[in-house]
């Protein structure tokens, strides 16, 4: 457990999970539906053995913490509901930093989005899919299946009467180059098999003989960028990894690891109390985590990041060479009804004032004033 | 549970493990050590705080059955103890088809290697790596870290006095065509995990809107070669999954799945004692588990398998569309003291004797008569 970390595991029955690696994207605008796809019309909806609907249908295009808030709250007397995600589970991603060094399994971090259905078992459906495009015209979504396995016809469409758009969003580099090529993100299940995965290995390479002291050094230098709650997290994770599995399992590296957190505010944590965001501060110090304040990142290449002071513009480069580097993972937040055609910007940046959903259209991201993350989406 | 499966979790706490999937391979003769490699000679061991060795250097190469049976009974104050091998863990095999349907965690059946070492922390050493070839003259192994991640000269040598060769060997396709390329083996981790993935994408496919009833069923017609204790585990663990929770979860595909074991022998589980055998034939039989016995694989493609019944030699081929075959997976039996440069045939035939060492050698496979496989490797 991190000094940090409170949360409790949201589940830890067994979940048999495709972990789909597909991004979700719903295309830019109406491109209307060809006239060869199955149109899956409400007589051929009857995949449970419900009586044909005369209940709206709705529609949700997504499987994270919107779609999972609006399942919750949904009433399957009122609608006939149906969701489209290229992910069949839902993920509880604050827990996930726990995921890169073992102290929380992947799976229990997991719940299959068929069993967050509402209403009785058949009454609503799940369909592992990209959503392609919206024709609201028609009020129809083309989805197609991306995944290794494919039918004969892997695309099909599906209308609605109503439209919840909650696919979230992908991860914010800000346009720093280097970021996609060399860093790993902690968003997804995947990233975080992915670092515990690179951990490993660097610790192995490091351990083997002939290796420079300067080398193993190098190797394992961990630089964290991003002080908020998943970056802060992730370093406090690896803290404890490091004091308590890695002097009995690698005693000839233990001394050799480092971990630099940089933060382009002037301190970690700034959206929190000022309180929480001091101990962790302090806390960071006397672990001797390196925190880097006011820095911003300029670059990143495979061996190093390039971090500007932002105070006296002076780039530091050579301080850290290897680098493994951590990114914040954004919230996905997103969700609408009566959706019309959007284009989601792939770095589109986040909406964040609260204001109703036809005004809190940012950057082409649309978002839903009942829905504004975890704290609304309470998940047992 | 499956009906058969009783052996209970070897070890449930967390790990952290790089799963790698490099071949393990002892090449070819004797080729003697580059020059240029960094020759670990006995003071530079001293990785540990251990006094300097005047203890005999026992190199054991692998980590799975063999080399754990070895550990486990060597005394770390007779031998000075290395252990080589690509995979940084131990895995208890008997308990990986339950992983394939998510009954049991994958971790839980995996111990680093590390934590296995005889002696005091640090008497021992473990060093993820690959040996690339062995110089039986001059008492010395080169190995090669094959890693993703290597330091800037990834190959070394280690010095030994006794050598433990207990590599394993890799599955055993007897030459069939398409098994390596349409199959999917059940011998390692990643092994059960990559079905885990393709069953539950095969079921998410199999649910979309607009694919026919025939396709449903060639989709889910999941056929399983070899019926020994691996390939009768596996369909138990499949059956057992598919009626306790693919109904609940995939409700529209629950019926068109099909198990179908295919037996070269006339009976399956055909080494044990005959009632077992035959309360698994009867078993299988009540559960709709399709046994096919005194039949051979032919050839496997895309979407089929040719199996040949071996007493009317007529040859099916339609029945069985798409394929996902699992294949028996063989024990690492081989283990050997003070060996000579030996070069394992990528599928040499197992040896069956229990003759002394020397005597042994089938194929190029050596095997050391006290070291027959699970049965004596006790492992808690």
């Amino acid at each position: 457990g991190t000094p940090l970390g409170t949360a409790t595991m949201a589940s830890s029955r067994a979940f048999f999970s495709s972990h789909s690696r597909r991004a979700f994207g719903v295309a830019a605008a109406a491109i209307g539906v060809p006239a060869a796809l199955p149109l899956v019309a409400p007589s051929s909806w009857a995949l449970s053995d419900a009586p044909p609907a005369e209940r709206e249908k709705l529609l949700i295009l997504g499987s994270g913490w919107g779609a999972v808030a609006c399942l919750k709250n949904i009433d399957a007397k009122l609608y006939d509901v149906s969701v489209v995600s290229p992910r069949n589970y839902f993920l509880n991603t604050p827990l996930l930093p726990g995921v890169t060094v073992g102290t929380v399994e992947a799976r229990s971090l997991i719940e299959p989005t068929r069993r967050l259905l509402p209403g009785a078992p058949g009454d609503a459906r799940f369909f592992e899919a990209a959503a392609t495009s919206v024709d609201a015209k028609n009020k129809t979504v083309v989805c197609r299946d991306e995944s290794d396995v494919q039918s004969v016809n892997p695309e099909f469409s599906l209308r609605y009467d109503k439209l919840v758009i909650a696919v979230g969003s992908p991860c914010n580099t800000f346009g720093t180059p280097g970021v996609r090529e060399h860093a790993v993100f902690l968003k997804e299940v995947d990233d975080a098999l992915r670092i515990r995965t690179k951990l490993a290995d660097l610790l192995e390479t490091a351990s083997l003989p002939g290796v420079s002291d300067t080398e193993q050094k190098d190797m394992l230098s961990v630089v964290v960028v991003g002080g908020g709650p998943t970056g802060v997290e992730f370093a406090a994770e690896m803290h404890d990894f490091l004091t308590e599995d890695v002097p009995k399992l690698y005693p000839s590296v233990k001394d050799k690891v480092s971990i630099t957190l940089v933060q382009s505010a002037d301190h970690i944590l700034n959206t929190y109390d000022k309180r929480i965001s001091q101990y962790a501060a302090e806390k960071f110090k006397r672990d001797g985590i390196d925190v880097i304040t006011g820095a911003r990142v300029l670059s990143v290449s495979k061996d190093a990041v390039c971090v500007m002071d932002k105070r006296t513009k002076q780039k530091k480069n050579q301080e850290i060479r290897r680098v493994r580097l951590e990114h914040r993972a954004r919230q996905a937040r997103v969700c609408r009804f009566r959706a019309k055609a959007v284009e989601p910007k792939p770095e589109a940046p986040r909406a964040r004032d609260g204001r109703a959903p036809a005004r809190a259209r940012r950057g082409g991201r649309l978002r839903h004033r009942g829905l504004r993350g975890r704290e609304e989406c309470g998940f047992e």
